[in-house]
């Protein structure tokens, strides 16, 4: 069976082709812009697990196309099904996208069963071209809530990438600080270059580059320098899981410079998708933390910059607590502190 | 004329030999060991403004031992002296250890005006080598000093490298950290990476290392969420420069450091010489910052990491405001504020 080729646009993250998924491969730029095909849901878990694909919103999408690729490829979907989403969520544990979109899919599964198999199928791909979509759709209407919040004529920081290439395009964060552009508003951005993984520098300087937004970029320990200089008028990061009460887990280094907007009176603002909330956690100390591996930290790109032997810690994200969170942005609107009220009542709202 | 041997000890940071000045080139630590010899002071000048000696007191140093350098090459002291020296100041702005030794290698000469030319020569090179000994007998003494309040069965967290690859030996935070250890205190060490020249995985680490003092490697932006996690009990950082009011110019990030420390709780330790003191500033702000060339941040290890065409900004200090300041540990005391009471009074006080 081939891939049905339902959906075409000028998206390059993510997209399903009759080959099979084919992803940008987020290791390799900005030196190289490759394409990675993944004909089987292993390979999708797998390109999620490496990091081909990464950001919140874009592994959600990775993780229906995974599933979707999935069921076109399974002779016993009874059987296999629970393996196929066993095998997509086990790849990585903060984003709840990730989680979501598999849920998504599987519910949807599960309402068509007894149907032929190839009406499931293709009811199954349909979906996770749909979350595609809506993907984008979202980004337009959060960067559309969060534009207004920008203050003009001032530096703009964000940390990691929040990117088109961390959604399924237009970006959470970035797209905020695009549609702030937009509308005509004279700022700038400063990029903490994000290490271990150099989202920063690698991916947000290259984004923002491509759209002729102006850009510097710093490493992550300049933050506070800038920070305190008043040329920064707000920080907007993106976020991988939000706890009911606003605790917001996002890139390692996210709390650091939320505690540093904080105490230099710049607002610090999150930008994301419903489906980041995650309300059944009371609190973001429940969110689990992703350990990764060492050679992230003592390697970059390959080149060793550490003793050999060199003990290291590598948390990948960290949890900001709802007390430095300015304001939530998301697709239904801007929740503020106490998010333990604004946030349900966003994740109930019907959507325009 | 050949350079005299005087002094010979174990410390490798930087020596005086028959042959030169000698320094570890701390730009390629740790994976090649090489040793720099530097004939002449413009040789010296272009080690300290490329970074083969960095750390405020090896600077210090080896700016003194490059005016000895000069001043027994020189024909005409009286028309070079000034020329050698200014040579040596214009390296790099922010330490004031640099500015300190200089000087103090002038005024000596300022004093010998008159004697014979090979009288002053071995005055100005017996004057750099004890400036190199006393910056080793300093450190032992600021370890002295803090090793008593650093908190036992905790981990300590240091930013950038101010141990003996920072000085002439021993070092000032590495050397409390050292002495408490030597004191039977059960402590281990986070060391920040500290981008964009990593002197914390290059040189921290690999310093530790050789000293078999547990170490864990960090990159900067997890600082943090360390701080945050509470197992750490202290922080200590050396310092570039330190005005009259107790603001601590030091390696960008410290800022960002010392108001996460304060944020959760954790004692802020800045360890350094007397001779780091610039009590003519009233304020950090009146410190100038070092801003340096931005390969350093597009490129790791001569990896390009960056996108073509990315503009950066690369501040290579910053200043902590002294209410981020717990203490500041010297060779004559720890000063606590007000700073504008206690540094005046222990740079007054004679050294016992």
């Amino acid at each position: 069976m081939t891939f049905p080729a339902l959906v075409k646009n000028s998206v390059e993250t993510i997209e399903w082709t009759p080959e099979g998924v084919v992803m940008i491969d987020q290791t390799r730029l900005p030196r190289e812009v490759v394409y990675v095909t993944c004909r089987g849901y292993v390979e999708v878990a797998d390109a999620i697990r490496t990091m081909i694909i990464r950001g919140a919103p874009a592994i959600g999408v990775a993780a229906a196309m995974g599933v979707a690729v999935g069921v076109l490829q399974s002779r016993d979907l009874e059987a296999e099904m629970p393996i196929i989403c066993e095998t997509l969520a086990k790849t990585r544990p903060t984003a709840v996208n990730l989680f979501w979109a598999i849920d998504r899919m599987r519910r949807l599964y599960e309402s068509l069963r007894g149907e032929p198999l190839d009406a499931i199928r293709e009811r199954l791909v349909r979906e996770a071209q749909q979350i595609k979509l809506e993907d984008i759709a979202i980004n337009q209407a959060i960067g559309a809530n969060g534009a207004p919040l920008v203050p003009d004529g001032k530096t703009v920081l964000t940390h990691c990438n929040a990117g088109a290439l961390a959604t399924a395009g237009f970006g959470t964060a970035l797209g905020v600080i695009r549609a702030a552009v937009q509308a005509g508003k004279k700022i700038d951005v400063f990029a903490d270059e994000t290490r271990p993984f150099l989202q920063g520098a690698r991916l947000t300087a290259w984004e923002l580059q491509q759209d002729g937004i102006e850009t510097t970029l710093i490493t992550d320990n300049m933050a506070g320098h800038f920070l305190k200089s008043g040329r920064i008028g707000c920080v907007i990061v993106g976020a991988d899981r939000i706890a009911a009460n606003g605790d917001v887990a996002n890139k390692i280094g996210t709390y650091g410079v939320a505690v540093l907007a904080k105490e230099n009176n710049v607002p610090f603002y999150v930008a994301a998708p419903i489906s980041t909330l995650d309300l059944a956690l009371a609190s973001g100390d429940q969110i689990p933390i992703e350990e990764r591996a060492s050679a992230e930290v003592t390697h970059v790109q390959g080149v060793h910059v550490a003793p050999e032997g060199i003990q290291v810690a590598n948390p990948a994200f960290d949890v900001t607590p709802n007390r430095y969170v300015t304001a939530i942005v998301t697709e239904r609107g801007v929740a503020r502190a106490p998010y333990q009220e604004s946030l349900p009542g966003l994740a109930g709202k019907a959507l325009d």
